[in-house]
């Protein structure tokens, strides 16, 4: 199966903290195996990241490539695709069939605050979620999905120590430690 | 056509902002019909909201309820039905037909940083997207994607003065304002 990274533009480390997590956290939920991120590095973010990864388990990854541009042409070069998630993009119920009919690796680019016009001409499929503003985090989320084909919604995390047991009225997690703990 | 609000719980205004915004934002470009926001009292951050409605039109509404507990009582005495999304739920993939197949307005709660208990029993449905932690905003992308079927990507937002045209490798927009202007 082909890869699927998500590239972050343009993080500010005081300001989009958070929203930044929240995309790592869901590239890694929704089944994408790497996010690279971009703009100020930020190494608390990234070690955040990395706890959620060794409590919960995949093989997911998170790097910081300050150039996004040399990730984008190292993207290429190697053969892969570029698919730009934004508002202005050609709708993703109408372009999904043709991105998932490319056996190639698949980058995903999440824009920042100002995305260039270069992003734009480099990417083969710009790609718009509702062509409404909300969130990157939605966007990305929604395109996983219909990229992955809800497949991801059964994806197994292994190696995790943590692992939520589905409830209908209350939380019931599994503990690793714990369980040996108990043994 | 049922209607379909969103409780925002335990919003703080210095913490929150992006995140909750991108709520508001989310749910209104995925078809929900208002979102009820509790905690603080956050007019900036309303009125941002109501800013993109009425630069991009459609009939959502963002309102302020102090007292959480209350909107449940008032939207359960009303025949209304609650839907939490929460990690620890069950899955969506399991769920969701249920929760389409009950005709009556749905409130879907989305939680803050400590969820009490009493959500978790007052709900009709908790429900998880992946049981992984990830984001209340992907979570809620994705559940009205599955609620509404994919039709709200077609969605008309109705008397905006933006709207974008879809567009392979560029930004068009449509300006109502400036539209007038050129007649």
């Amino acid at each position: 199966m082909s890869e699927t990274s998500i590239l972050r533009l343009d993080h500010r480390r005081r300001r989009d903290a958070r929203i930044t997590t929240h995309v790592c956290l869901t590239a890694r939920a929704f089944g994408a195996s790497e996010v690279i991120l971009s703009g100020d590095e930020d190494n608390k973010l990234m070690e955040n990241v990395r706890d959620v990864i060794e409590r919960w388990g995949g093989d997911f990854e998170v790097e910081y490539q300050k150039n996004w541009k040399k990730s984008m042409e190292e993207w290429k070069r190697n053969g892969g695709k570029i698919v730009h998630l934004t508002m202005y993009g050609e709708q993703v119920q109408e372009v999904v069939k043709d991105i998932k009919d490319s056996p190639m690796d698949k980058l995903v680019v999440v824009g920042g605050s100002r995305v260039p016009i270069q992003v734009y001409r480099e990417a083969d499929w710009n790609v718009s979620v509702t062509t409404q503003p909300h969130s990157e985090v939605s966007a990305l989320a929604l395109f996983l999905h219909m990229y992955f084909e809800g497949k991801e919604l059964n994806k197994e995390f292994e190696g995790g120590k943590l692992k939520v047991v589905p409830s209908a009225h209350g939380k019931k997690i599994l503990d690793q430690d714990k369980l040996n703990d108990e043994k």
